[in-house]
C-alpha cells in the first residue's frame, strides 16, 4: 500500500521540491495545483475542460486525514482506505472486541464510534501570500537566519488568518519558495466510525502482495463527521457512480500526496541513494524483524503489535523499490542528463553546487542527526509525550512565531488533541521500542558515547526500557495537562524517569536540528528556489510543483500494461479473489473471513474489485477518490504497482501504475456480504 | 537453537582465544582437552575420576560433522541433531520428495539415502606440535611475518602426518599460540540417511521458541556410516542409557564446540560491541527481512529457502541475547575489573595496548575487509564456486604450504567433495542471493565506488543477479572439473559471467585478507599468546582454553533454574508438548505432523523430552552426545536458554543452561510414532 503519510526520508527535503519540466512530462504526468489545473493538456489530448465550479466541487469534497479522504454522502459519511483508517480501529479495540480482525458495522446512528483523537480537514480557500513571505528576507542574510525570518512570516500570517477566520491556517511552501500560498481549511474532530470489513479481506495477500497487480483488496472504510452531536450535512459531496469505471476511461484523483523529489539535484540524489537510503534500510529491516518477533510471541502482542509492523513493512517495501531504482546506472545516467541540460541554461551553475556541499556538511553529522531527529530515537508512545511536555515548557513562554513550528499557537488544537488522547498506551509494546531505540543509540554512537552512557543509566538496554516504561506517571491524562499547566518548573523538578530521559538526550536533539535547518535546510531551500527559478525560464510557468501534502489533482486513464511479456489486464474482480485465495490460501496473508467464505455463492463473481491507471500518485495519496468527469466517485486509490515505486523521483507510466477500489465491489459487498443495505443505500442515493 | 559451525563474528578473533583463569571457573564451568580433563574439579566437586579408557572410549565414539555427533550402534549409526543434518535432508529433497517437511525413514539399508556431500571424521589421535610450529617463527620476524611462517610448518606438519599415516591430519592451534596439537582423523564419506522426524516435530515453536526453555523439540535424526558400501564397524560406539538422566545426575557432554572469547581484551571487546556487532546484526537484518519475503512468495520458495532462512533467525536471535549482554555496564563493568588484575600481575601491559592499536587499524578497513570477505559478498553458490575455480587456478601451482591455507594438499579432499557436490542449485534462490550482495556493495561503499561501478556492469542489481546466475555455466559439474584441470589459461581466456565478476573482485578481496592477516590477525596472535603466557603465571596450568571447533569434553548437572520469580523445573515431556500446541498451533510454527495427532493416545505422555543442564557449551556443540558416569547416551545437546547467550564472552550458570533432548523420547516416539522398531532396537541393542 502507498504510505499514508508518505515517506519521510528527510525533514530537508520535504521543503525542497523542485519543478518537473512540462516538455520531459511523459503521458498522464503530474499533481497538479487545483488553482492551476492542467488545462491545455487535458484539452488537447482528452478533449476535456474542467470548470472553475467542477474544480471547486471536487475541492470541498476531499477530506484531509493523515492521507486522504473524500465526502460521499448528504450526511457526513467519509470514504478512505482501511489502511488509512486501522490506526483509529487499532484505538477502539480491545482483547474482547477486535474491530481490525472482525471488522465494524453500525447498523444504526448511535452505535458509531467515536474516534479517540482523530481530525480531518477539508480546504476551504486558497490565497497566494507569496510577497509578503518572501519580503522577510533580505538578500544579505545568511541562508538559515533568511530560512527562519520566512518560517516566522507565515507563522505571522497564519494567525493573522485564524483570528480572523476562525479557520485552520497553513502557509504551504511550494516549488520550494517560488511560491507561498495560504490554504484554509475547516477542522473537524468529532468523527465517528461506520464500517469497516475484516483486516483479511481490506488487505488480502497482506506484505507478499502489497505493491503489486493484479490484487483482490478490499481496502475501504467508512467514517461520519459531527458537528454538534449530529451528522455534517456537508455542502459539496461526491456521488457513486452508477456505471463504474470502464477500460480507457479517463478519471482524475484529488488527493494529498505527501511527497515527491522529481528534480532533486544529482549530487543530492546520490546522497539520498548512497547514505540515507542504506541508514533508512537497515532501520526499516530492524525494526521489521524485532516487530514480526514481537508480534509472534503471543496472540495479544499480534493485536498490540501489527499496526506497527504492517506499517515498517509497508514502508520497507516501498524503499526496496526505490532502491533499485536509484541503483540502475541507466536511471541516474537520464538524471544527469535532464540537470545538463538545465546547468547549460541556467545563469550559473553555483545553486547546484551549493547544495552538493550542503550533502558534504550534512554526511559529517547526519549519523547523530537522524538518530536524533524528531520521533526518535526511541520507538515509544510514552517518549513522544515525554518530549512534548518537555519541549512545551521551553516554547509555550516564547512568542508564536518564536517557537519550534509545531507548537506555534495554530498547531495547539492539533497538539492538545494527541497529547492527551485516550487511546491504549501498552506497556509490553512500550517497552519493546524503548529498549530497541536505547540499543540503536548504542549501535549508532558506541557504548561509550556520553550521550549513549545518560541514556542506559548503568543498566542494559532491555533493564532500563522496563524502568523508564513501568515507573513512568505520564500513562495518566491528567498527569500531562498538570505539566503543560505548571510548565518548567514542574519539568524540572519531575521524578518522571522518562521525563528525566527527554532532558537528558533532547538539548542534542534540538541543536542538531538548528544545524541541519542552518547548514543543510537553509542552503537546499534557497538553492532550489534558484533552480526552480532556472526551470521557470526555461520551460514556462505551466508546471506542477513536487507534492507538499496538501490537495492536488492528477488525472489518467484506465489502462493495463505488459510485464516480462505478459499483458496485464486492468480490472480484477470477485472471481479472481477466490482463486488467488484457493491458490495460496487458507493460510494468512491468504485467508478470507469466514462470511466471505460462506457468502460466495450470492455475490455477481464478476463485480469489478481493483483496477489500474495512470494517473500520477504517491504516498499520501492513499484514501484518494477517483472521479470521472461528471465527478461521481469510480474507486480510491489504495497502492501502487512495483514499477511505480520510483515516482518519488521520476514518473513513467510505460508500466508504473496506481491500483484502485473499484467503487463496484464496495456496494456489492456491503449489500450481499455485510448485510449494509442501509450504507449502500445512503452511498447510491440520487 | 545453538549455531551449528558457531557463530563467525571474525576469522581474527577464531585464531584469538584466551585462558579462563580456574580462579574464577564458576561451578561446571569449561571446555575441556580430552588430553587434559578437569580431574581435581570432578573428583573434588563430584566424586568422580576419569579413566583414560573411559576418555578414549569416548573420544572414538564422537564424530565430527561441520558440528557435532556421535556413533551409536555396532553398525555404524550416528546420531546428531535434526538441525545439523537437515542441510542434507535440503540436499536430498525435490518439489516431489519434501524430506523436510515429511521426515524420512528407511526400513531397510537399501531404502538408506546417500548424502551427496557429507563428510565425518573420527578423531583418533593427538600429538603435541608445539616445538615445531613456535620454533619457525623468530623473535625478529613483524607479527605477520611470523604468523605466515607458523602457518606453513603447519602445513608441512600436516602433509608430513597425512603422507605416513594416511589419516586425515589438522594442526589445533590452542591457547591462541601456547600449545599446538596435531588432530588426527578417521574421514568418512559415504554416509547415508537413516532417519528424520518432520521438520514441524524437530523444531516446533521455531523461531518463537528458539533458545528458550521449557522447550519441546525432537531435534534429532539419524545416519549410517558406509565403508565400502558396507555399514562401519565401529571400535567404539555410545550404548544409549536404559534409566535416562535423572535431576541432579552429573553428565559429560562430547562435541566441538566452534568458538569462545572468553578472556578477549576489554578494547577488543569494545570494537566487537560497537563495530562489528552492530554490521552483523544489520546483516542478519537484511537477509532475514529479503529470505522471508523470498519465501513467502511461493511454497517452492518455502521449500528452497528456508534452512537459510532459518538459519539467519538462529543467528540474529543468539546475537541479539550476545548484545543486550555486552550493552549491560554491569558486565562490562566485570570484565574490566577481571583484566585490571591480569594487567597488574603481568610484567609488561604492552600486549593489551597492541592489541587495542590493532583494533584502531582494523576500524580503518572493516567494512571493506567485512564486506569482502570469505563467502561475500554474494550470497550464492554458482559465487562460491567461481571463488573456488578462480582462487585454485592460483593456488594450485604453488607448493602446498604457499597457498591459501583453505587449498593446501590436506583440504582438497574436502574441496573437491563440495566443489563437485551433485547438491541441487536453485536459480530463484540464487538470484535474490546474487541481488542482495551487489545492493549490500552499493549501500555500503556507495554506488559510484569504482568497485561496485564493476561489479554492476551498468545494469541495476536485479537485472545483474539474473545475467549472472542464468548466464552461468558452473551449474554443469563437468565444466567446473574442465576449469580446474585447464587451471589459470581457462579461467583467464572464460566467458563465464560468474567467472568475469569474481576476477573483477577477488583481487580486492584476497589483498584485504592480507593486509587484516598482517595488521590485525598476526598482532592479536602474537600478544594474546603473551596474554595467554600471563595467565599461565598467575593461575597455573590447570586450564581449558578457549573453543576452537575440536573435541572437547564439557560436564555439569541436570537442574533447573529461576527465572521472574518462577521455578523452571529440568524435563518437559511429551504432555507439556501437546499443551504448547493447543495453546498456540496449529498454526505454523506451532504446528504438528498429522501422525503425532493421530497417534498421541499411543505415547506415554509422561516420557521426558527435553532436559537442562549446566554443561558448558556454545555454537558447534549441537549433536553433542550427552553421557552418564558409565559411558552410556542420555541425550543430545540442541540448544541454550537465553541466559547462555552470554556464554561466548563469560560462562554462568546461575540461570545459564544447556538444552538436550532426552534419548527416552526418541525411542518412545521410534516405536510408537514412527513404527521404527528395528531402528529403536539397534539403539537399545546390549
Amino acid at each position: 500500500m502507498i504510505a499514508k503519510h508518505g515517506p519521510s526520508i528527510t525533514l530537508a527535503v520535504a521543503m525542497a521540491a523542485v519543478l518537473a519540466p512540462v516538455s520531459s512530462v511523459l503521458a498522464d504526468e503530474g499533481m497538479w495545483l487545483l488553482t492551476r489545473p492542467p488545462t491545455e493538456v487535458l484539452k488537447s489530448r482528452h478533449g476535456f475542460e474542467p470548470t472553475p465550479a467542477w474544480l471547486e466541487h471536487l475541492q470541498k469534497s476531499c477530506v484531509r486525514m493523515g492521507a486522504s479522504a473524500s465526502l460521499v454522502s448528504a450526511d457526513g459519511l467519509v470514504m478512505t482506505n482501511h489502511h488509512v483508517g486501522v490506526d483509529d480501529l487499532y484505538k477502539l479495540s480491545t482483547p474482547q472486541r477486535d474491530l481490525v480482525k472482525n471488522g465494524f458495522y453500525a447498523r444504526t446512528r448511535g452505535e458509531e464510534l467515536k474516534c479517540p483523537d482523530l481530525e480531518v480537514q477539508v480546504l476551504w480557500s486558497i490565497e497566494d501570500v507569496t510577497e509578503q513571505v518572501a519580503a522577510a528576507a533580505t538578500a544579505d542574510m545568511p541562508p538559515g537566519e533568511a530560512y527562519e525570518a520566512q518560517r516566522k512570516a507565515m507563522t505571522r500570517i497564519e494567525q493573522e488568518s485564524k483570528d480572523a477566520t476562525g479557520l485552520d491556517s497553513e502557509v504551504v511552501t511550494l516549488w520550494h519558495g517560488a511560491r507561498y500560498h495560504l490554504y484554509r481549511y475547516r477542522r473537524y474532530t468529532d468523527i465517528r466510525l461506520v464500517f469497516a470489513p475484516e483486516k483479511s479481506i481490506a488487505f488480502f495477500g497482506g506484505d507478499t502482495d502489497n505493491f503489486d497487480y493484479p490484487r483482490f483488496d478490499l481496502d475501504c472504510c467508512f467514517f461520519r463527521i459531527y458537528e454538534d452531536d449530529k451528522p455534517l450535512k456537508p455542502e459539496h459531496f461526491l456521488k457513486f457512480s452508477r456505471q463504474g469505471a470502464a477500460d480507457g476511461e479517463l478519471l482524475f484523483v484529488l488527493g494529498h500526496p505527501a511527497r515527491t523529489r522529481r528534480l532533486v539535484t544529482v549530487e543530492h540524489l546520490k546522497f539520498l541513494r548512497d547514505i540515507e537510503m542504506p541508514t533508512v534500510l537497515n532501520w526499516l529491516w530492524r525494526r521489521e524483524v524485532q516487530l514480526g518477533v514481537f508480534c509472534n510471541r503471543s496472540e495479544e502482542n499480534l493485536r498490540i503489535g501489527e499496526n506497527d509492523y504492517f506499517s515498517i513493512q509497508n514502508s520497507r517495501k516501498a524503499r526496496t523499490g526505490m532502491q533499485q531504482a536509484m541503483l540502475d546506472p541507466q536511471f541516474m545516467l537520464r538524471k544527469e542528463q535532464a540537470e545538463a541540460k538545465l546547468r547549460a541554461a541556467a545563469k550559473s551553475t553555483e545553486p547546484w553546487d551549493r547544495i552538493a556541499e550542503a550533502q558534504r556538511v550534512y554526511r559529517t553529522f547526519f549519523n547523530r542527526r537522524n538518530t536524533l531527529r524528531e520521533g526518535y530515537p526511541l520507538e515509544s508512545k510514552l517518549f513522544e509525550i515525554a518530549r512534548a511536555l518537555v519541549r512545551l515548557a521551553d516554547e509555550l513562554p516564547k512568542p508564536s512565531p518564536d517557537r519550534l513550528r509545531e507548537y506555534r499557537d495554530s498547531e495547539l488544537d492539533s497538539v492538545d488533541l494527541w497529547l492527551y488522547s485516550p487511546a491504549p498506551i501498552y506497556d509490553q509494546l512500550e517497552i519493546e521500542g524503548v529498549a530497541s531505540g536505547l540499543t540503536l543509540m548504542a549501535e549508532r554512537f558506541g557504548a561509550d558515547d556520553p550521550l549513549v552512557v545518560k541514556a542506559l543509566d548503568g543498566l542494559s538496554p532491555q533493564a532500563r526500557a522496563e524502568r523508564l516504561v513501568r515507573d513512568c506517571t505520564l500513562k495518566d491524562i491528567e498527569t500531562r495537562k498538570r505539566y503543560v499547566k505548571e510548565g518548567k518548573k514542574a519539568i524540572d523538578a519531575s521524578e518522571d524517569p522518562m521525563i528525566r530521559f527527554v532532558r537528558a538526550v533532547d538539548p542534542e536533539s534540538r541543536s542538531l536540528r538548528k544545524r541541519f535547518e542552518d547548514e543543510v535546510e537553509g542552503v537546499e531551500r534557497e538553492n532550489y528556489a534558484k533552480i526552480g527559478a532556472a526551470q521557470f525560464a526555461l520551460y514556462g510557468e505551466d508546471l506542477y510543483p513536487d507534492a507538499t501534502g496538501t490537495l492536488r489533482f492528477a488525472f489518467g486513464v484506465v489502462k493495463g500494461y505488459e510485464q516480462n511479456g505478459r499483458q496485464i489486464p486492468p480490472f480484477t474482480d470477485f472471481a479472481g479473489m477466490y482463486e488467488r485465495w484457493k491458490e495460496r490460501g487458507p493460510q494468512p496473508p491468504f485467508d478470507l473471513p469466514q462470511r466471505w467464505l460462506d457468502r460466495r455463492d450470492r455475490l455477481d463473481l464478476k463485480t469489478p474489485l481493483n483496477f489500474v491507471l495512470t494517473a500520477d500518485i504517491i504516498g499520501g495519496n492513499s484514501g484518494s477518490p477517483i472521479v470521472n468527469a461528471k465527478g461521481e466517485v469510480t474507486g480510491i486509490i489504495f497502492d501502487g504497482n512495483p514499477q511505480s515505486l520510483v515516482w518519488d523521483i521520476a514518473f513513467d507510466d510505460r508500466q508504473g501504475r496506481a491500483i484502485a477500489v473499484d467503487t463496484r465491489a464496495i456496494i456489492e459487498a456491503l449489500r450481499k456480504i455485510y448485510d449494509a443495505d442501509e450504507l449502500a443505500d445512503e452511498l447510491m442515493r440520487e
